[in-house]
């Protein structure tokens, strides 16, 4: 019982997190209900046959939640059956040609010879990124049509059908994954290069905040208070979330309190992004996007935007280290840091949002520009010599924290170009 | 044509790389001819008809690179078949119970309830990293059965047939590539994890050599020499390599000469580790590995080592930067630094032979500590004040590579506590 309870909990979780999945459901539902008509319906099983059965098999394995990944396995594999297909009906023409006793031998020999160069070519590195699910298709079919011709002796008709009938499954599978509801890849990696801007945003913002007050975050009630100050420093970017927290609405602060260690998942989006990138290259013009948009160009921001993620990360473990420099010059050097900090992260989040809404980054210069400004003016304290006094050992994480801002602020100014784009 | 010369010798590469591949590529193709025979004898064709098709499907979506990866997948599809076609049958016999027009609409209702919850539970995420594969069989398998049934009337026949001819499909695939030059992904893993420590103890060994003697590297004599000082410090590990420098066998060492920048590969490594340990709990006892051989413990190895690497990217970025600290200084520093790359990387390069062995690592221990006490004599220089005269901003990348080498032996040690267990 407990178990059911938890199984329905994690449902409304999954569900909850994107929406779209329970939409997702429905329409393959849907799809393979329609397809499976072609059993019922006397007419278009006269024509099918058993065959019908390639087109339910065709929506299982197609229907893909994106309508990248929808297109292009469809695409692929109607090709691979056709090609297949061709291919399959020559090998058995061939063997038909040799007479009762050498038709099977030669039978065995030809799918012999093809999965094992076919099984050999899915090792290529190449192939395997984009055509591994076609050279399986590939195998399958030519296996099937060349095999079982032996028996059934219009090879030709069974072919037909079989590839009408993928063709049917897939162009379904294609059809209602546009029309209904579609769910873009492009438009989710869009999203998500966005989303990750605002997380590392976020994280240099807290920095911000605890540089300026030097309190430890402990308890519900003092991150209630944490957040409200970081929503000051975002004040003008008309942030939901910064809403939320003005109103006390202690649920949606609640949720999102681990918001500052949520640039981790930015470390491990690669995977994610390129199997977007690639979805995305099949999918029509949509939204704001035409067909061949530069997704490329996604892809190096994507990586630009996790090489500041690394540096974050290396820096929060410095920031957790206690060093032993005295309180007399670390607060002399809030100052700078501070608006090293604060200045970044506003560039960051402006560049969130204007990639979000598709506009032009309007001030975003301009924090880059106070930012590098408050990078002089720190090094500029630090070689007026005010750590004369200190053990080297001792500077080592003060310095590797300084290190690590500045090579952030310089990344910042990289995405920004990257975004003129 | 230039093309075919391509393709060809990337095929070459691609077998070199792992001859395992050509072997697999081989069975894959034996098996199918094997299997696809059920359509020449007569006999074999007369019990199992059209159905014999699904053996030759089951082959070759189920023969996977390694034992493990062929046994989990056989596995999931025979479970998610034998379930599904049980189901199916119930939800056939439900629907011919409500006569002529109702029974159509019936199992369309049931067809559409089952593949929309299917679906969805497709999202739940641990549901996905495990047993994907099975519910788009179960998906699969319950909409032709219970569909199909409509028309043929002995569904338990048919039902009975099909999944007995998975069952064919799945052990053909399962005995050929266990009794059949197996690939096991268990000894694929432990052999992973012990060629990247060697990467690593590589890497540490060319920080040494290069400390010691403070040349560039810039045609291929001079990185043969350099090759031959690695080896130097590497004696009595009996390493292949090192004989085949010592002979100025050229081919060898050019082959090689890019092991300097191989340690990149361990920091990509995650994904492969984990798919290999997830294959490697399907396998059954082989070599030195019994069933159920703690493979979670091989994943928590390679996350250290992992980390390890981390460091060792961040160094290299420091080690190319050119520092302005004075030549005086450095002469003096380097011979702590010398012993702890050269103690830390022996270390390394012992744990990852005894882990190739299998044997306990004897003399690792004593490296370790030597390494240690080069640390203490690190600090003891450091804070005997011989920095004093240095700006603070241009000891940055200096002290960075003193944390990051501490760093490295701090996580050697915690590897090798790792190998005890």
């Amino acid at each position: 019982m407990e178990k059911v309870r938890e199984i329905v909990r994690e449902g409304r979780r999954v569900a909850k997190e994107d929406p779209r999945r329970v939409v997702h459901s429905f329409k393959v539902g849907l799809v393979l209900a329609l397809v499976s008509s072609f059993y019922y319906y006397q007419p278009l099983y006269d024509s099918f046959g058993v065959n019908a059965m390639w087109a339910v098999m065709t929506v299982v394995v197609v229907f893909e939640f994106s309508v990248g990944a929808t297109l292009g396995k469809g695409l692929n594999r109607v090709a691979a059956t056709l090609f297949a297909g061709g291919l399959g009906i020559g090998a058995h023409h061939l063997a038909s040609m040799s007479g009762a006793t050498g038709e099977p031998i030669l039978l065995a020999i030809f799918v012999f010879v093809q999965a094992a160069l076919s099984t050999f070519v899915r090792f290529f590195p190449r192939v395997k990124a984009r055509y591994d699910y076609s050279l399986l298709i590939f195998i399958l079919t030519f296996a099937l049509i060349s095999v079982s011709g032996f028996r059934e002796e219009q090879v030709l008709m069974l072919t037909h059908k079989r590839i009408s009938t993928v063709i049917i499954g897939g162009l379904s599978c294609v059809l209602i994954s546009i029309f209904v509801c579609p769910v873009w890849a492009g438009q989710d990696l869009h999203s998500l290069l966005a989303s990750n801007l605002e997380k590392l945003s976020f994280f240099l913002l807290g920095i911000y905040i605890s540089l300026s007050s030097c309190f430890i975050i402990s308890d519900l009630k003092c991150i209630t208070f944490f957040l409200r100050l970081v929503c000051l420093s975002l004040a003008g970017f008309g942030d939901k979330y910064c809403e939320a927290v003005g109103n006390d609405d202690t649920k949606e602060v609640d949720k999102r309190k681990n918001d500052f260690d949520n640039y981790k998942s930015v470390l491990n989006s690669k995977s994610n992004e390129e199997s977007l990138a690639n979805f995305a290259k099949w999918e029509p013009g949509h939204g704001q996007f035409r067909f061949r948009h530069p997704w490329k160009q996604y892809l190096a921001l994507g990586e630009l935007i996790r090489q500041c993620a690394y540096r974050i990360h290396a820096l929060n473990s410095y920031l957790n280290d206690d060093t032993k420099v005295s309180i007399d010059i670390k607060k002399k050097l809030r100052e700078p840091l501070r608006r090293m900090s604060l200045e970044s992260g506003k560039a960051m989040k402006e560049m969130s949002m204007s990639l979000k809404n598709m506009t032009k980054p309007s001030s975003c210069e301009l924090h880059v520009q106070n930012a590098r400004s408050a990078c002089k003016s720190l090094t500029n304290l630090l070689n007026s010599g005010i750590l004369k006094e200190v053990e080297p050992l001792e500077l080592i994480s003060l310095l590797t924290a300084i290190s690590l801002l500045i090579d952030i602020i310089n990344l910042t100014e990289k995405i920004l170009e990257s975004l003129h784009e």
